[in-house]
């Protein structure tokens, strides 16, 4: 029986936004905290971060394009941002829970003083007290201080900390990340850069770091090369350099693209100049195809292609892959969008956006007692009658998780007239999670895990089903052999270590 | 010369949203007061109101339904947003400024008891004390408590108001709405539907009214008709009836729309059932064409059209009226979008999503020293190069008010490569301002006011520009003859009266 | 039985403060709203205040000196504080929940601008909304901006109240207050001198009040001078004047006391000078006493006397009257030192500080599940052991209103080894309620009211009990004709009309 | 020349309160950090902490019962208070910056489960992000979870760091305390209690800390004995054991004082009772003199005396040692009334308040452009004219740090009629720094470390000085040799080492 005003969870997420419908859908049973509280726990090997960095080195207004590109970057995480900057003799650090433009007003930036900086946008639930949480972090060690930020997911962190705790290490964070600190920390090296190698070399996973010292910038992606970074300047001031996980922070502060920072490579910079390296043993590069199909936005350029060009490509791949016979073709907006005029296109079926999303979306909902149908759909997703009365639908959409929201979605399509409603997913089914940074639910909670196309069709209550191939999905790249495709087919490069 | 660390501000509005575009750029000149403080002013003849309202009246859940309402029509004000409810003995009040969904929270609607209740949001800029302009209104008279829910603009507030302090009443608000509590205050009449229709023959202007006491709801919408309101049910609950300024306030509650309620007509709700009577001087109907330009949503059903449909329409009709030569279509997101479906349908030309919407907005954006081209374009607005690069490009949108906008946004598509950009606007020249609830730039402001179409496609450098013409704009409704076109061709029904 | 984690409330009151612990105790059944709903109620007569307020002329720092002032008579009145200023064009309103020291920052008093400025400090309980309750208030009506602050009560607020609403007036607030703008608004007079007056001859009450327009300050103490008002200066500065209710106020910010506001008399203060009026039917003067007794800081000059040697004098009087052969004398802090003082000299019995009071008391505790001993006094007082213990003790105080926060005293002086406890008040038995702005329980509250001396010791369980009296109370005083003693001994001036 | 509206701040304190008036005074030149940024700097080997701490083992209420003790040992520090409890699983804090009964609520004290509990009061500047200094600290080691409290300095703290950061060691807040955790977690030993003695062997310093496991409670005071901390229990529940740094603490929740925990011992309590060790090599006891001077609360009983009759005697002693002819003793409140009134008795000179304390007192206060006379001092204290007027003046204080305040406070008198000011403290000349705890100014900042007794007289304006002769001191004490009196005699038992 259902309780008196019932509060509808967003499930713990900004729903403002567009690009992140997926990642909710993929988080699951996320332990909701009581804000303000803090309780011991086992250390999470499930814990896992979609993150963006952004980094500056040499620019008279460090803070200023940090909280700007941070922005640009806010899809790629919405819990909490911060800032650390450098004026070569100290670190200033600022950092909250909430959305960029929240956490950063004037005060907040102008005490960020210098010319370096790096930031952080965070995705992970928090309460008040885990601010400690939220990147950059910034510890003093023995050479003074140092400030980390991390995408991605290190997938020996239990056991690393384990023995570092042996050794006498005391965690201040939850996070996998302050793991790396303490390994740089004890390192008996002379250099940060030496130490930084020594400490990465014992670390296995998805990772792009960025290290900020009073002086230095470093820049760091793993040698599978799973999380994107990139490399920026701006014209007519050389010493500039900038790093951010995806172009549009470059686009929106008119810093230009130099180039990717490569799998395995390290890039230092400091008064003298930039330093690359390679100090890793090389690896298969293994881009995360999922950035492509829902996680980045639409404008970047990434893994040295446009995301929306490749939905788009997606879209007709998937049209002439699962052709349907229908009236319009609609988009779960927004993710759906570019899939959708590509099927459109490439079909001749007219495009419509028989539904509007509502971007007014709070964190949650109060539902009232007598329940209403489908209202945690409705309360996002606005159906124009008028648009799908009677018609026979293409519905374009990027994945399927768990299936109770394209359930929903059906639904909700067939109460405002849909005469016939053709599910089009422009990915393969997600069969597994992911362990290289994007927090995913168990495999037993992943429909398609357990269940073939027929059953879930059944599920969700649609005409037809069909999704695109995994070939179909790598022939829209330039270079197909470069993306791990893991959630897709299971193979997976590594595993987990406890 | 430029300070350090500019403010952006999002001129006093929640950017997230993309409904309310439009009307953040005809609002003009909007005062900053600073919050948290009063300054007494003369009485602004020019403060003008979009705002949405919302009356239920017996439901045992009505404060929840009416936040679930509001929330549908959010679009129609994000400034603040308020409730009353009665439970046959008391009102109760609850308003705060913000969005529906930061306003109120479970322990506020438990504190809105019983089963009738109004709701409203607002579109105005206020500081915290302004939180009695926030409505509904709720006053103590002589016949007992009296809420009150405005949607429109009375153009003789300024006179009426004199008269009445001439007589020693005292206003709390800045507000036109309270006019109308102090005459019928004021009225010697003895039923408060008596009083309310001595008090309304006094007003001049554009208003629908939702009207709360312990024991009765009452909605009246002017002769004119200027404003939406509908009136809508529940099935297998005869007694409960609700109203809204849309039908997307029925369609999340799951409520059946009745029919709207009729220019001049006065609905008057108790538990002796529904009346309803037309006590006023019949006048031409005037519906705002505007709503469903760009104000209202698109999934709703409005002056008996679905606002989508229309807008695809006039899209249509413009790609007849004014053809042009090009290889895609791409519409200024969101309230350009249907209307650029309709015009890439009719002409052939294959639709894109050139230009994506970032709702991350939030309300003021720190600008670096170094100013960044089109920084107030580019925080919205994220173009995608490979998609507009070397293309000649059709830009639909749905009004220009003083160019200044439309000129960044071609600007920004021409540093992505755009080849040619025809701008097509989906509605006329906009040449006067509204005084019926729409608040817009005065006539100087608006560039059509003054200059003709070469003069304007110069000053936002587009290579054409075409609007819609008047009549191809009335051609896509049912029936033409009952909208108010007054911005577009100057003739006004009334004037306002200082 | 108890619930678990009981909270015990400071009745509503900030409980830091020495001052207002008897303010406290005679608040009585102060029903406590939920913070931020609004509740539409009948208009209370019981609803009192304990005020102060301050005013200045003239004084290029305006505001800065208010706040000040107010915060000199914070005792006065710890829930709201407000001010309001005027630059000669415009008047600036700021007011806030909490304590002078809360309420106002930096930015607040720039935003206070001009040389003119009224303040008040406001003593009852309120919501969030009912910030509109808290004064100065700031009308708009047919001749321009008017503030008002109030320090008394109106005790035909409720007759004049239902005559006004008979005539249309909309009351926005629950105060007494608003009635006299009312007034002043309907009043077809020419200057606002001339309409005050008329208002003032339909009120009856005790008041000071201070008014504030554009260009004038006018103070106004009612016949009877039931509460205190004084008139002030700067040396050096003839322009200049100032208000307030206590020479405290003064005393902060340097000014000199210049002479009461004498009862029945209007000052009026603008660039033209002071003039001053006696526009009332003179009446007998009746000074609260219990001003005298507990209300006002022992610092200040009140009604020609200085209040601490007062207390002191009836501490001494109370000594000749009820001795007592003891070890100690002990006060109850703070209100009681004074006369403890006066009761050891003249007794020769030694004075110690056997009690201590904490002043780091919030608003509310938490009390255990597992009740402890008088844990609402224990919060607050402190006894000593080591004074206490086998002592006989003289405990002085000054007033016994329910007679249960006495009781508890004298058993933790007893836990605390205390052989014989002689309760001593050093004024009398308090048998009736206040009508002219104090805030005290009603008649059959009042242990005095019902029980004779014998009673009341048993019941708070004191080996004696002993009251100073009337005559001896009054003797302490130059002129002892001039005081209201009603609550004493039941001859009310005047009582209240619905 | 001033600045407008400068604000006076109350540097850095609550300043409502009495028993912190010294602290405030004798704490020098505190950085004010800007609050919500973080900035590294250097370890602070000057960073002291007056706190207070309290543990409770098997009670029911362990959580509410700390919140109250807490509130009782609130004078010890005002800055931030916490708790962290355990349920025999996990530990739960909660911790912020303010007064205890401003951090803790239901929900708050809800959220600390368990039966076991330890707290802190804190006294330090802090910015929003220095909520991790806030303690009682809680980290996760080898072993698990534990928390620490601690009152107390450790004086080798920097030698320690520095060595630990050799090893690998990250620090996460500026206090000293985590030190202990480090070398905690570093040992190599079994089990805790061996742990905790081979890390305090390592230490040197002041200190009681209270340790918390899941289910252990560990109490240490070390071997000088320098902080107090006593033991307490409850009637009826011989499984509870409570610990706290007064008595002050059990007085409120009606525990029963059973011993002080001795100079060097260590308690341990578990489920299977107290076990009580001394495994450090024993040192000659220093007991803090200033703890009964100024710091503690009145009604404790501490290091087996009673502060207020501690303060009684040497004011009596003081009056002895250094006679006055005058008309009235004054103290200056509230840590002056104690002395004043031993001084009155012993004398025979009638005691007054003749100045009474302000306890609305908020942090900072914004002062006039045209600067007050005294307006620092009068903001707090409030002098009485008709008591003052003519007098000579005995004015008690117990001790005199810059000499500013002191200056003042004379000057207030004289301002107010004192014909003479005859200044006595009831504690010799403070002519050194504490290293074990209390916050000083550095010796060049003590008035009494560089001037004589005629020179400090000439300073703050008295017509005589007077101080209790170190020996006057101590020879109200039982047992005289057990006191450090460093402050006074400049002979420390050990110095701080870098």
């Amino acid at each position: 029986m259902k309780e008196k005003n019932q509060v509808y969870s967003m499930r713990g997420s900004k729903a403002q936004q567009a690009p992140c419908r997926k990642t909710r859908r993929l988080r699951a049973m996320k332990r909701m905290n009581t804000p303000g509280s803090f309780v011991t726990t086992e250390f999470k090997s499930s814990l896992k971060h979609e993150c963006g960095v952004f980094g500056i080195f040499h620019h008279p207004e460090a803070a200023n394009l940090t909280y700007l590109g941070l922005y640009a970057l806010q899809h790629r995480g919405q819990e909490g941002a911060g800032i650390v900057s450098s004026d070569g003799k100290k670190l200033y650090q600022e950092r909250k829970h909430g959305l960029v433009s929240d956490v950063f007003h004037v005060g907040r930036l102008k005490r960020l003083k210098g010319h370096h900086a790096i930031g952080h946008v965070r995705y992970s639930t928090a309460g008040d007290d885990r601010l400690k949480n939220i990147q950059p972090l910034l510890i003093q060690y023995e050479q003074g201080p140092l400030s980390i930020a991390h995408n991605g997911n290190l997938t020996n962190a239990v056991y690393l900390k384990k023995q570092l705790e042996k050794q006498g290490s005391i965690f201040q964070t939850t996070s996998d990340t302050e793991i790396v600190l303490h390994l740089i920390a004890k390192s008996r090296l002379q250099t940060l850069e030496e130490r930084i190698i020594e400490a990465l070399k014992q670390v296995e996973g998805a990772y792009c770091f960025l290290f900020l010292t009073q002086d230095k910038l470093i820049a760091v992606r793993d040698p599978y090369g799973f999380r994107p970074l990139v490399l920026g300047a701006f014209d007519g001031n050389d010493a500039c350099h900038v790093f951010a996980s995806e172009t549009s922070a470059f686009d929106l502060i008119d810093a230009k693209l130099i180039r990717e920072v490569e799998p395995g490579e390290m890039i230092s910079v400091s008064s003298d100049g930039m330093k690359s390296q390679k100090p890793f043993e090389p690896k298969p590069t293994k881009q995360c195809v999922f950035e492509h199909i829902y996680f980045a936005r639409p404008d970047s350029f990434l893994f040295n292609e446009n995301v929306y060009q490749v939905r788009t490509l997606m879209g007709k791949k998937l049209s002439q892959e699962q052709p349907a016979t229908a009236d319009i073709v609609v988009p779960v907006p927004d993710s759906g969008v570019p899939a959708a005029v590509g099927y459109a296109e490439s079909s001749g079926i007219p495009f419509q956006m028989g539904i509007i999303r509502n971007h007014y979306v709070g964190r949650t909902f109060i539902e009232p007692e007598q329940a209403i149908r489908n209202f945690g759909v409705k309360i996002k997703l606005n159906p124009i009658r008028s648009i799908l009365e009677g018609k026979s639908i293409v519905l374009v959409d990027d994945s399927i998780v768990r299936g109770t929201t394209s359930k929903k979605i059906v639904q909700l399509l067939r109460q405002n007239g849909a005469k016939e409603v053709h599910v089009r997913i422009s990915a393969p089914p997600t069969i597994g999670p992911c362990y290289y940074g994007i927090d995913t639910p168990t495999k037993s909670e992943l429909i398609a895990s357990k269940n073939n196309i027929e059953s879930i069709r059944k599920f969700i209550g649609a005409d037809t089903l069909g999704y695109l191939s995994i070939e179909g999905m790598l022939s829209v790249f330039k270079d197909q052999k470069k993306y791990c495709t893991a959630c897709f087919d299971d193979r997976y490069p590594f595993y987990p270590k406890d």
